[in-house]
């Protein structure tokens, strides 16, 4: 990835914020943060392509400006082109920070804490309390509010550039995957077929959009519990299932995609898997149908998920779809259900330019779980895939040597 | 690297708690995580090899149990050979973790946030709020306290499986720089410095310790100010300095190596430069000299800070040393002066098996800075260099082409 096209993705995340900014009432936003290769702000990637050393501030007014307060030795990395001011400090940050809260004089301060969404969570309790010792003398201290919606719409809304790269992610990640209908056969082990696809991405020189050793994610037979564990020495078989989760990361951006294979042809393929693998394709084209602007998240998993149980299968325990961009898990609003852990991020409402997956499972009494995932692109009215929809289950009819 | 190595050291490290805890008055320690791919605690690297996805809680005592209590889907990224006990969940963890608190009945619970050390500040402002609401109906909400000092002996103890790691990310920046000599002429960019830097890197299948884009930072002429920015189209000349500042990642652990070279033969070496130079290098030594376990990290800086202005120069307008391992910037006692931006960090006391560098720079009145970094280890009774000191300037006297 080239330093321009680099800025001009921060360009495009920037132009956005003013807009948000007045949509969600902030007057301002500062993202706090200091050694951020050990402790990175998920937001940065999106406003700033470098790593800041000593404690800084990057501030962004409703009315356009965008001001970055570092130290000296990180001044340099700050892109002219992309902020209105650099004010670079030696002893310490304090006065700074203060002298231009007290310049653009907000009634309102948007900071990264929340309860619900990790993606707009990146301040740490240890740089919440010196941000409070900064502007306890000060009459900001009593301005700051969670910045979580305008950092999940910034997030959330993809630009055009943003959006052109989730598509590469996804396009290479269906290629690999295409590539494997003529490498897969009975008595692999998951290892192998993980460091094939290792293999095939090093070739392609692309990374990872979640970590390696469960990237992808290879189950082979009835008995794997599907997560994010490594492959096993596990061998596929006739007459068996082989399900895969995989996405590669390009120019920082990311697809999530889950693949289903059958070991045998296509007449052998058991009653209850087929009817399993149907249930989980349609629950899939159901959701997408009514996943569009304005819809909240969990209402989008409850559809998908009432076809499931109406199907005679209990619910997935997960949720039905999370966000793709920077990270495969992306945060802001889920397509999930009301459950403590996800917090409120499912009651939150669909937007256009948010790309989410679509996925879930159902299990089978003899052959395992059945499991597929889409990504899809919301649109002004509905969604597109983004992502070729499996249709029917990749059967395999091969056999090693 | 392989897991069985990987485990090695996680049971180095998990083995070091039970002591630490007691040291510190700690009955027990809770690391609270989600999403640690986009939100990484710095702790994590130490105690597990792997990333969570839902809320997570690992919990330490001083009796030594480890409890992970973790969605049902991480579950299998727990090695049974490090935690005694894990507990998956589905739909929220907060009973869970009640329940297991209750049985710990801890009189304190360390949690990782810290004004002053970003490697003990790795608990979010949001997962703080979380925390509290699911403690709120017990008797552990008042128990919590800062795990600053358990973590900065945690990470800054290094166990035989890091030391071993952090001499082989020197020994592998040495090579590279050495090789450097017979590469580097008057009259190549600063950009191809640096690619020439990562091809090497390639070749030798080792990461960066911090960066890419100013690893290593290549810094030509005097009009440069070192930091951590890009290489510029800035040529190197005859009679002038080039300045290095570089650290590869192996098996997760870091160096970082500073190195000043001359283009010219040695009798050319202007007077003002050859001073600089021998101020450097002796302040660096002065500092080895007194660095030992117990002395105060600004104490340490203070003695090469106070050579530097005896010989005639400015200070330096940074701390003098900070630990090195997992990451280039490791956090922990920082071997800096008392200002604001390092929090208490000066203030800590220095313990053997800490890794530090030495680093500092002078400026000269025609020829930039002259600047130099060592890393060094806390030994029983003073400090071992890690890296061969530098002695005199590189003359490099090739031309390109």
């Amino acid at each position: 990835m080239n330093v321009c096209s680099t800025h001009e993705l921060h360009q495009e995340k920037l132009d956005q914020l003013p807009g948000l900014l007045r949509e969600v009432g902030l007057d301002c936003w500062l993202v706090w943060v200091r050694e951020t290769v050990q402790a990175p702000d998920p937001v940065l990637h999106l406003i700033l392509g470098a790593e800041l050393v000593w404690p800084s501030a990057l501030l962004f007014t409703a009315d356009g400006q965008r001001i970055a307060i570092v130290g000296s030795f990180d001044a340099a990395v700050i892109p002219d082109v992309l902020y209105t001011r650099v004010v670079p400090y030696t002893e310490g940050i304090a006065q700074h920070l203060r002298a231009q809260l007290d310049m653009i004089n907000p009634r309102s301060i948007g900071i990264n804490e929340s309860r619900n969404d990790v993606a707009a969570d990146g301040l740490t309790a240890g740089m919440k309390a010196v941000l409070a010792d900064i502007l306890a003398p000060t009459s900001h201290a009593d301005k700051l509010e969670s910045a979580e919606r305008l950092v999940g719409h910034l997030r959330g809304r993809k630009s055009p550039t943003e959006q052109t790269r989730i598509r590469e992610a996804v396009r290479i990640t269906e290629q690999i995957l295409a590539e494997l209908d003529s490498y897969l056969a009975v008595g692999q082990t998951e290892v192998e077929i993980q460091e094939h696809v290792h293999r095939r991405m090093a070739e392609l020189g692309v990374g990872f959009a979640w970590q390696a050793a469960g990237n992808p994610a290879v189950d082979a037979g009835p008995n794997k519990p599907f997560g994010h564990g490594s492959p096993l020495a596990n061998r596929t078989k006739a007459g068996h299932l082989l399900h895969i989760d995989f996405g590669v990361q390009t120019a920082g951006y990311s697809a999530d995609i889950q693949r289903m294979y059958f070991f045998g042809s296509p007449d052998e393929v058991p009653e209850e898997v087929a009817h399993a693998f149907d249930t989980v394709r349609d629950a899939i084209a159901r959701a997408a149908e009514i996943l569009r602007p304005g819809v909240r998240g969990q209402d989008v998993d409850e559809a998908a998920r009432a076809y499931v149980v109406d199907r005679g299968y209990p619910p997935f325990a997960h949720a039905l779809g999370h966000q793709v961009g920077r990270f495969a898990h992306d945060g802001g609003t889920l397509l999930g259900p009301p459950w403590e852990r996800y917090g409120d991020s499912p009651r939150g409402v669909v937007e256009p330019g948010n790309v989410f997956t679509l996925e879930l499972y159902v299990p089978t009494e003899n052959y395992g779980q059945v499991s597929l995932e889409e990504d899809v692109l919301v649109t002004a009215d509905g969604c597109a895939f983004l992502s070729k929809p499996q249709r029917a289950l990749r059967c395999i009819r091969r056999t090693v040597r």
